[in-house]
């Protein structure tokens, strides 16, 4: 891997000292990826010089590498011819991405600038909300007719290929209203002998998608399917785009990062993950607060139980001590069980058939953590309060703690998912929260049964 | 997506009436990977069972979409010359994945079963550590000389890709030493003419993986090139093998589960991401135990924390049971920080290079919530409690606490970085408890300064 520091500052010197030939050399030298990387390591100004004097073609390729800001930001200050050549040269789903990120006007102003066939179909593009299969999909792709042979199929694909600049993985067999009736692969064409039909070796049990699918769709029927790239159809069955792996990978990161935020308590469907990370303070307060609020609920319950004992608590100040302790292992081990079961359940290694005993096996884990710790926890109390029976009633009340944290972690994801909810939604805080009260109750229960004796 | 419960409660019904022809129909009409999914749903006897209906072909596709358990179980229980069949139809490497999850003498006995020179191969491939690109890569790929045309290119891969079962992404030219000199895109075979050399089209500047790289490294070079495959070479730069997107794609999947339960503090290091979901419980109980002991340790500091301040506890025990409360709201906040910095850093959409200005907005976030919640919880606490002293201590330990714990949360996981530590290790549960600790010291400050008075 690169050493993106390294560079960076080779680059800035080169800048300093006016050298552009030996820039201009150096920065298309690395891979297009490898560019987007060190540009976006660079502050605004150095990044417009160098971008400026990469190759155009290799210009367009890095964009496709680049977060959508940086896209934005290079093609909106470079000037606008420059600009436009370098958007020809890009794919066409990549330019509706950067253009739907764009002001309206200022997407408008390039639209203008492309030829009529290609602003159109971007148009086209544009027209489907952003995290649909449309509005991910590629429109520029490869269709034959069923009819053809495999000679003829290469023929026209040598000529298609090579002037428009088409990502080649599958060839979309359509009639002439283009609705899909099957698909070739580049092993079968390159394999068949010439004269073979196009009908003969079309595979017609197709894996598609629907131009309204939702990316979480998407993202689940690339994992499950693993093609490299899947047709796009229209309500008709009419071919509208493709999908390819590479825009479905990225799909399936956001989807990853949307499931992380979730689980820890973020409001992805208030503000969007990419504004989560990046966007305003006001938009992470507010994906934020929902279920902040909500744990807020919830430990004012911890706040009544710990209240109801208050004649425990005055009787034995001591054990107020210990509240962080229980509350804090009590915390983490419910969490690794949630942790784990949210992530099995989502790759699919845990089933519904599986959970009970996934639950289980979390208790068992649960019970012998618990029982180890307990006993660690009660001898140190013991040694350090010179009192065995607080070490007792502090050990005993980890240990269930402990068990009860991992039980409620595995169940309610399992639950969650049987009442059809994302197991991600309501876990994590709130799950806290409610081993926190429980936990509580337990430990003042047991004090105030085996200590005080005022029950 | 398929209604996986209707389907196996159908085909359990066409077991129990004996029903084979229907049930062979049936199961032979989905897709091999929705055929993954609902014998994975099956119990172990029907699952073999319907098994042995599929057509081998479709039987070894469906192998490779299954788990690791699943694969060796069918081997396992179908006759060995069925299986040696079926083994003979999948790709090397899936071939070298099970039989690589098997004991040794059954692996070898099936080894003995298959023509010499894929068991050579295959034999090769074992030797790789599993999870580096030598153990993920297929051998089977197609390699072509530099001096020939795209002509005779094209002709030795029909032969060849139609006998020997390859995937097809790119040709890899070698010398006769086997030395990795150039790839050609199917895509540049297909549209260039057919008396042009390999060596005019091939790209020289190729980016490609070590047998050594760990599985780590391989899923960062896919993440970042997006190519379909990548080409494996040993130290001399020898051509071994293709990892292909799809193998990607698992190790991908592998590496998020890692980074997401070392983030909730099970150490991967000790044991693998799959045993902590599936393996024996014993293997689950030692995968936490070590960082739950850590916080054991800090929760114990904690503790410390709340006995320093016994006198104040002593005099006014109402406080108590407020802690829960801080603790949890601050532990709460604090894990969406690091959330949110560990997921950014590993996307790329953090750099340290803008890290700097993420803490700024994370503390931000940590104050504007801190005061929101400061003024509930006052207001709370003095219509509770009749005490607007409490109320107000209460509620700047509470916004006092908020803001600390996004500045930790968002701190530490830069810092873990800046020190080449990945920064999902020593997160989650350090780091609560860290803020569990901080937070109870400031608390107690307060109420000892304003409330009790005593220092």
């Amino acid at each position: 891997m690169l050493n993106i520091e390294n560079i960076t500052e080779r680059f800035e010197e080169l800048i300093d000292d006016d050298n552009i030939s030996q820039l201009t050399e150096e920065l298309n030298g690395y891979h297009s990826a490898d560019l987007a990387e060190i540009l976006a390591a660079l502050n605004d100004e150095n990044r417009l010089t160098c971008f400026k004097l990469i190759d155009e073609e290799k210009a367009a390729e890095m964009l496709e590498y680049s977060t959508p800001q940086i896209q934005v930001e290079l093609l909106g200050d470079v000037d606008e011819e420059l600009a436009s050549r370098i958007i020809q040269k890009m794919p066409h789903d990549s330019v509706a991405d950067v253009l739907g990120d764009m002001e309206d006007d200022e997407s408008e102003a390039y639209l203008n600038k492309l030829p009529d066939i290609v602003s159109e179909e971007i148009r086209e593009l544009l027209a489907y909300k952003e995290d649909t299969a449309g509005g991910i999909m590629n429109s520029a792709m490869l269709t034959v007719h069923k009819d053809m042979t495999i000679r003829e199929a290469l023929e026209y694909l040598r000529v298609k290929a090579e002037k428009h600049n088409i990502e080649l993985y599958y060839l979309y067999v359509t009639d002439k209203q283009e609705h899909l009736l099957g698909v070739v692969s580049l092993r079968k064409l390159l394999t068949a002998s010439p004269n073979t039909l196009i009908s003969d070796i079309m595979m017609r049990d197709i894996v598609k998608l629907h131009v309204d699918d939702p990316q979480d769709t998407v993202a689940d029927i690339f994992m499950k399917y693993q093609y490299n790239a899947l047709p796009v159809v229209d309500p008709y069955n009419r071919l509208k785009g493709m999908v390819t792996w590479d825009d479905a990978q990225d799909i399936i990161e956001e989807e990853t990062t949307d499931e992380i935020l979730t689980s820890s308590g973020f409001s992805t469907s208030l503000v969007d993950e990419d504004e989560i990370l990046l966007g305003g303070t006001m938009k992470s307060v507010r994906a934020r607060m929902p279920w902040l609020f909500i744990t807020l609920i919830g430990e004012f319950f911890a706040v009544n139980v710990a209240d109801m004992f208050q004649g425990t608590l005055t009787a034995m100040p001591i054990i107020a001590i210990f509240m962080p302790l229980l509350a804090g292992l009590g915390g983490n081990i419910g969490t690794q069980s949630i942790t784990l079961i949210v992530r099995g359940l989502s790759t699919g290694q845990i089933t519904l058939h599986s959970a009970v005993h996934q639950i289980w096996r979390e208790l068992r884990v649960g019970l012998i953590i618990g029982i180890l710790f307990g006993l660690m926890v009660s001898l140190a109390t013991w040694k350090w309060q010179h009192n065995w029976e607080l070490g007792l009633v502090v050990g005993a009340a980890m240990c269930i703690n402990m068990a009860m944290a991992t039980l409620i972690g595995a169940v309610t994801p399992v639950l969650l998912k049987k009442m059809k909810i994302d197991p991600a939604v309501a876990s994590g805080p709130v799950i806290a929260t409610t081993i926190d009260v429980i936990g509580l109750f337990i430990y003042f229960s047991l004090v105030t049964i085996f200590l005080v004796k005022i029950l």
